[in-house]
């Protein structure tokens, strides 16, 4: 996401009348898929990651005059996946994360930033004639851990997160009370199915990174937001969304702040007025577009 | 799947020449989406289907003559789903399609044939602080449970299945002995993963369409299917399958005939040496493309 | 499309009571994508395919023995269709892939049919300052131009296709007349938007397959089949269908029939009353589903 | 893009304690599609657009307190867009964007931003029996021109942008001279197919946004972005990249900045020497990941 800070809509400095200037640039390997196949024994545990790595740094030259000698190839930070890959534990992808970004800063003097985001693909023992299974596994949802670090000198920024958990709760939404403005058609409900696909990122804080309990936090707050999502009784998902950010924040002290994307994946009555019959909130249409698309960025006051 | 058939390859019968002849036709409504609530006091129960209906008959004149006079609209298609699925328990998907089906072979004498494809989206209910929720719900695996139900005067074929079950194993899985031909470079395994995406249908008889316990032949079914992936001491895809296929048609007196498809969803083991590392079938990357396609059709012996 | 004939709705022979037995198979593999740069001094020819190849034959003991004595690897197939690829002209998809279907078919004693399927991914020539470029190209539109073609022993089925053609017209499309059964709703049209994306495949007969002009088969029968579209009346998507079928089939006396699937690609016209405004046919909300989904096949007369 | 920006990795500030803060939000609605047809006498034109409208300003109370007085409904964007659609020539998608977003802003005191981003899906006029069909339209290729405009009191920011194109040159592209740094194994190559599938952006200029000739700034955009991209001597993607960005500020005066996203659509040479053949060039694999990402912003030197 920080990807997109880089067009800025702030207008370019006035320096240097009429030529073109290389404002800012960055590069790598993305969509890096690994499997690691772990064994103890009989029983071997399977991870699935895909990484994007991008470096930031004194690259003017590759891009203004084709002069490549600074220019790592992204095939060796694809070779780089797989050499570190072998030899780490993959126990949390921030930590994998975190090595794989070290090792480019140590790489080169011109490299400035590291950016490094993991995403991990879910493999789930199976469960065959009453017993987990040592060495065979199915594919999970479509939910994805993820991780998105960036190193610089000194400094080592966390953002975690989860997206495609796609929720749905059947009652305790509701949505009324709006403003009726030009073109307002939508008729109020105060019992609504509530669905949608919650893209989550958390920003640890630099003491939460240090004790580096990674999977801790993950584990809580993935609670908190499930917990709420269901519990909650909603006004909005903008209601729910602030909700569940406030959740986040409470049970996982070494969150700084965090922000939720929530798509509404809109269930709509069926009108069955012309068959003779009423529909009591059972017989729904999803649609996927066009979609509400709630988002917002909870903060820890200090 | 039967769709296919239509593009037969024999040629057609020479009585009329040189004239257009209208020789198949079908027409239906796809991805009628519906999620239906059910209610248990507090507890509720939420359902998602996609339904595909298709009807066969005498529409000649809809296609030479322009004449709709026959053309029920697509469009009620959908409604029907919608007014059905009202009242309909929806306790299996065989069910409903059988009871859709039903609806549009009485709805009009020139309706021949009517083929409805239920496909289930599974949402499962969300543990919440230890506890099942009672009406919060979490979108499972992308495996899909289906059926493709056939009805015509005095006939009802079912054929249930299921797709997009992946599954991995990552051992007990070889590839050897196989003919050193033309453009062969492949190096022979004794060990290596091997994972799939299932895609199984399988014919019920006449007698189990009759008992009508569809949900107890899935289990069945897929319970033989998994545990025989996870079991089997592979030699290949093709092994496998067999056995698979085998193990469905013992496990479930009811299924005459499997079919099953199960593309190869390669995990390559990534050459370290380059690096100075040994790869003891630890570091793959897994390949979406190309990928190995294995199919195989496995009856009942009478 | 033929894949699906294994799925045989009929019941197995009775002849071994209970024992599975391999019924059909067939494998091979899928996805096989190839650019290949042709050059003529400075100026350049790129075509990208994507082939799949499937075998059927005595691959018993593969399924059922594990013995892979027979199994040419899905890996060698891949590796033929580039070693091939190298000194195969590709003027036309048929040519390659019946070149293709030949090698498989002696390759292997045990061989009984090989069947290739190629979809070629348009590139288009870059037009840069008034001038067609030597050596740039744009990808086209999402129409693919496909062909499936079975070898066996002394036959050669050829059958062309394309899919992906969306096209609309804007007005001369009606749909009236139809019955009112339980759950019409639909209002009457006699001006409405005909939007689909047609996916179609045209058998060869034996004369066409052996004089070999693919080519000018394929460009006789897009055009027939879109002038068609454009021009027709239409009381339907059946009617539309039916007429772009025969006038292949006059365009090109190679064709011995012909498949046509077009999903109705609705255009729903947005109620504007509401906001006191008509909507003179003027603003349409494209839905992806559900859709109609129409199909027939148009043969030859003799 | 912008949206990303919300996640700001700087640490929130610490004036209270402890508590949960709403530091940013936006809604609003995505993906509304619009098919718009003008009639001129007998000539139609079809215009198909997706809308994604997302507002700021105080929402506060929705979040905090489910207070909904000031939630304007995302259904209610969605009929605005048909609404001012219904009269709207949609000469440019940017005079939409544009005049959407004012709407919005007038709609209401506490609405402090509106985001409006429109996407264009191209259909082109077919030609039937060589003439250009006055109603007929055939969908164009994956190509897509977007806005993305932003409103605030006395303020219009205009980025036009295009995504999607994928160009591929089979030659005048080289990669080599790079650092051989730790797991380099890629050999250079002073020959080698460059593709890519372009994703850009420009901001325009206050000047330009007020003249507002948004169709002949994308030509000479466009224009320049291709050229470049076909007649460049390319050292890497980075290379050629910034010469696209340096050719588009130059050949419109009123971009003020540009932002360029290439991801690497690899095409592996294959090895042929297993086979005893030379591949010259000739034989590649499409890959589509892992894939490099080159991306880079250039400015306009004052």
């Amino acid at each position: 996401m920080p990807r997109a800070k880089k067009t800025t809509r702030a207008k370019p400095d006035r320096g240097t009348k009429g030529r073109a200037i290389l404002a800012q640039n960055n590069y790598g390997k993305s969509n890096v898929r690994m499997v690691k196949v772990s064994r103890n024994g009989r029983k071997h545990t399977v991870r699935e990651v895909s990484v994007d790595i991008s470096l930031e740094g004194d690259f003017e030259a590759v891009h203004t005059r084709g002069d490549n000698a600074r220019c790592v190839p992204t095939d060796t930070m694809k070779n780089t996946v797989y050499a570190l890959g072998k030899s780490h534990p993959l126990e949390t992808i921030e930590s994998f994360a975190i090595d794989l970004g070290r090792h480019f800063l140590r790489l080169a003097s011109w490299v400035d930033t590291a950016r490094v985001e993991v995403t991990q693909v879910p493999w789930e023992r199976v469960v065959s004639r009453g017993k987990p299974h040592p060495h065979c596994f199915a594919k999970g949802s479509e939910e994805r851990q993820t991780c998105d670090v960036l190193l610089a000198a000194g400094e080592t920024q966390v953002i975690c997160g989860i997206k495609h958990l796609v929720v749905l709760k059947s009652t305790d939404s509701a949505f009324s009370g709006y403003p009726n403005v030009k073109y307002t058609t939508l008729p109020e409900t105060r019992d609504r199915i509530m669905a949608t696909s919650v893209a989550v990122r958390w920003l640890l804080s630099d003491a939460g990174v240090k004790r580096g309990r990674f999977g801790v936090y993950r584990e809580a707050v993935r609670a908190a937001l499930i917990d709420t999502f269901a519990a909650h009784k909603s006004e909005s998902v903008q209601h729910t969304l602030y909700a569940m950010g406030e959740a986040a924040l409470k049970a996982c002290p070494e969150v700084d702040q965090i922000r939720l994307s929530m798509p509404n994946k809109h269930c709509l009555l069926v009108n069955l007025r012309p068959f003779g019959m009423k529909n009591d909130n059972e017989v729904f249409v999803p649609v996927d577009e066009p979609f509400g698309l709630i988002e917002a960025t909870v903060v820890r006051g200090g």
